[in-house]
Order: C-alpha cells, then structure tokens, then sequence
C-alpha cells in the first residue's frame, strides 16, 4: 500500500531513519501501537453506508469501547441514523484517536481506521461480555444500555489502515492486531513524562547527548514511552531533532521503568 | 427523519420543552449552530468509499477549514489513502465536532456530518481563494500546501445531519445551512462564560431564581452563549435543570453582551 510522507518530511520532529540511535532501538510495532490507542479509546467515529442515497459514506460520533481482543463494541440506539445505516449494510470503519490535547497539530495524532463488519449481538454469553466491557468504560450508560431500542454491536476487524502521526503509517493485518498486546504503560505513561522532564531535566540532556550521540544537544525532552523504550526531542544548533533509545528489556510497569532510567542515567554519566 | 432521544432523556441537563422558560426564548436554529461549529472547526473526519473492497466506508482524520459559504476545504496529499478513493468516487461526508474538552460525556458534544460530494480544485480562483482560507486557519500548512501532490478539496453539501447534544438533532437543508450565518460570539463565548460565572455568580443565580422563575435554584451556572440569549443549569431541592433566557434583541459584540447582562441583573432585582 502507499505511503503518505511528503508532507510529514517538511516536519523536524519526524524521527529519520538515516539516525543511527533510531535505528537501532527496538520500538513497538504498528500493531502494538494500534491495540494501545485502540484500548485507550473512548470515543470514535463511525462510518456507515447511507439508505438514502444508497451507498454514500456516513460519519456519525459515537461512545467507544474494545473487547480483550481489540474489538470495537458500540452500544447504539435502533433510533439513529447510523443503525439504520447498519441493518441495511453491516459494512462499517471506526476511526479512533488519541486525545487531541497531546500534539500541537491534528494530523500528528496517533490514529487507526477498523474496518470490518459492524453487527448486533443477539442474547448471549457473547452480548453479555460485549455489556459488561462496554459499562466498565461507560459506567453512565448503564442507564439505558438494557433499554428495548438499544443494542451492543461489536465490529470485527478484516483489516486496520494505522498513521501514528508524521511518517509512521501502514495497514495492519486482522491477524497481526489480534496477536498484538496493548502497551502496558500506556496509563502510566503521562506521568512518567510529566515527571522526567520536570524533575530530571538534566537526565532527559544527558541521555540525548550521550547514549543517543547528539553531543551539541542544548535541551531535551522526553516525547512518549512504551515497553521497549522512549522518544527524545532534542534541540540543536542546526535544528531540532528527534530520536528513540530502547531499554535493555522490555519493562512493564512504571517502577521498572524508574529503575531502568536510573540505570540509564548511570551508565549516560559514566560515559560522558 | 427519525430521531435517537431515548438516551437523552435520562440527562437530567437536557433542556425539557416542558420547560415555559425554555419555549418562550428564541434559540438559534439547527442550521445556525451548524454554521458556528463548521466555522470553528480545524480538524475533521473524513469518510470516503474505499476501492479495494469497493465501496467500503472509511473514516480518516484530516486538517479542516470551511469558506465564506460554510463549504468543507480539505487539502489532501494525492498518495493519501482518502485521496485515491476520492479520485474513483466523489461521494464522502465530514464529520465536525465541538472540542471534547466542553463536555465531559463525548456524546455530549455537538456536531455535524455534512454529506456531498468532495472534489479537487483545478487552478484558478476558485482554488486560490480556498487555499486563502485554508492556511489562515493552518498557517503550518504553507510548508507543503504547493507541493506537486498535494491539492485543495472542496465538499459541495448536499445534506447535513447536526446533533447538537442530548435531545437536540435534526436534518438541515443545504439551503437553510447556506443561509444562515455563524454566531458572532462563538470566539467570545467562553470568555463570557468565565466571566460571568467566576466574577457574577450572584448575578447568574438572580436570572435563574426571577428571569427562568426557578425561585428554589440554590446555584447556577452558565453554560453557553450566543446572539440570541444564554442557558443555565440550575441547581434544585428536585435536581438539576436547564433552561434559556433570551436577550430583548440579538447581540453580536462581547460588549453588547455586556450591557444585555447588566441590563438583565436589574430587571431580575427589580421584580425580587
């Protein structure tokens, strides 16, 4: 499938492949990335088939959950639109977001499209799994989710277009997602980021200048982490830069990762 | 056109035409609060028909601006996977919608899928001016924006579907929408509404007690505002309320507000 870089390769903050440190650091696949944002989600838009004109593509906003699979499961009004939509063709995406306050520009917002088909659950040990997931992330709909005109309705992925911001983007096949396991620091991840480069700016430096080798790097900051490591914006006299450096192992919680930057940090001032 | 209410009406916010002071004031019509938000929105979903499978609904997120006549301005890269399906069918929506930030349940928020079809713009004026209005509300896009493969699109509506929120939704001509114009206050809005709830509590919960004749309100806030009037929600010993009070005449400057406020502040005193 194509791919849509010319405009993302006007932005500095691109990570570039011609970056050694960036290259050689394990990050997660586009899979991973996907089931993370795809866990996080709470919300998303649905695009369905109009009835009237036949066939006319149809965006509608709509409360968002995902199954321990990464299916997305809808809780709709037989009433709306989109349903009616959805009795006359199941065929169906779902875009879902990161939240828009994380990224200056809308179009550096991790996303994915799902396509796939969109149907009701009947009755079932099924529909009462899809309820139960759905009104653990929508506890206000337990309201009217047992209302006679609303229904569950779970779509199964057949395949899953992700960008994750500038330069980073590809089709995800259904298998690869499902195999995929969301990232266990995704909730975690504000927080770290939020303390590292508030409280330890000088290590979020001596990381950029020494194990990601950008030794004239005046200022740094810590971007995104995940598992298997995290993001640096560096500024430098010819211009800002962006790198990735890994853990020696992937960590899982945010105690694991506070040890790992020490480690880190350690091994970035014996070096220097 | 049938409309999704049964939700809505288990929120206790939802303005009740039960309500004689919600009846008696004038309130801007579905394709008014349309208009404001295309107007102010930057970022949209566009839903397109994919080619292989064809004719699949796919959802993606792009950067948004809308011309003098609310028309939807897109400026896409050719390699873009909505840009190639748009190449083999025309057919696709937008979906606009307030910020999330406003609201704290996503179905809350008010948006709009204007439906049309969406189209490349060949060189001439008409280009010329969407790509005026296009980078005045994303001046970063001038990097690119005359790149070979890149073009500006615009969607002709052809039929809209607004949902302002809980309980308010409804089809909107192409016309209608055509014809009426954004609320002059929307950029003000907010500061209004900071404003008088943080400095004129007293005077906020005087238009709920005297003005919306909710004489047991035992706090109110404001919570929207525009050229025709502004909402309440009203504390009560029975639950929360909502209701709308109308200015005599519409207003369309913060200080016109101002003086219609004060102006309001002494009436309500005086009937008290």
């Amino acid at each position: 499938m194509t791919q849509d870089r010319r405009g993302e390769h006007q932005r500095p903050s691109a990570p570039s492949a011609a970056d050694p440190a960036a290259e050689a650091a394990r990050a997660p696949t586009h899979a991973e990335r996907t089931r993370t944002l795809v866990h996080a989600a709470r919300s998303a838009t649905l695009c369905t088939l109009t009835r009237e004109p036949a066939g006319h593509p149809y965006g509608s906003l709509v409360a968002f959950a995902s199954d321990a699979q990464g299916r997305p499961l809808l809780l709709l009004s037989t009433l709306a639109e989109h349903t009616q939509n959805l009795a006359v063709c199941a065929d169906a995406s779902v875009l879902v977001a990161e939240p828009w306050g994380l990224h200056g520009s809308p179009l550096a917002i991790g996303r994915v499209t799902i396509l796939g088909p969109c149907a009701a659950l009947p009755e079932g040990a099924a529909r009462d799994e899809a309820r139960a997931a759905f009104l653990a992330a929508h506890p206000d709909a337990a309201g009217y989710a047992d209302f006679r005109d609303f229904a569950f309705y779970r779509l199964t992925p057949t395949s899953l277009r992700y960008v994750g911001g500038f330069g980073r983007m590809s089709w995800v096949t259904a298998d690869a997602y499902a195999a995929a396991e969301p990232d266990p620091l995704a909730r975690a991840a504000s927080g770290i980021l939020t303390h590292m480069n508030g409280d330890h700016a000088d290590a979020v430096l001596a990381y950029a200048r020494v194990l990601a080798k950008v030794p004239d790097a005046s200022a740094a900051t810590m971007t995104a982490v995940d598992r298997y490591g995290f993001e640096l914006a560096v500024t430098t006299p010819a211009g800002p830069r962006a790198t990735r450096l890994a853990f020696d192992a992937p960590v899982d919680t945010a105690d694991a990762v506070r040890k790992a930057m020490v480690d880190l940090v350690k091994r970035a001032r014996a070096a220097s």
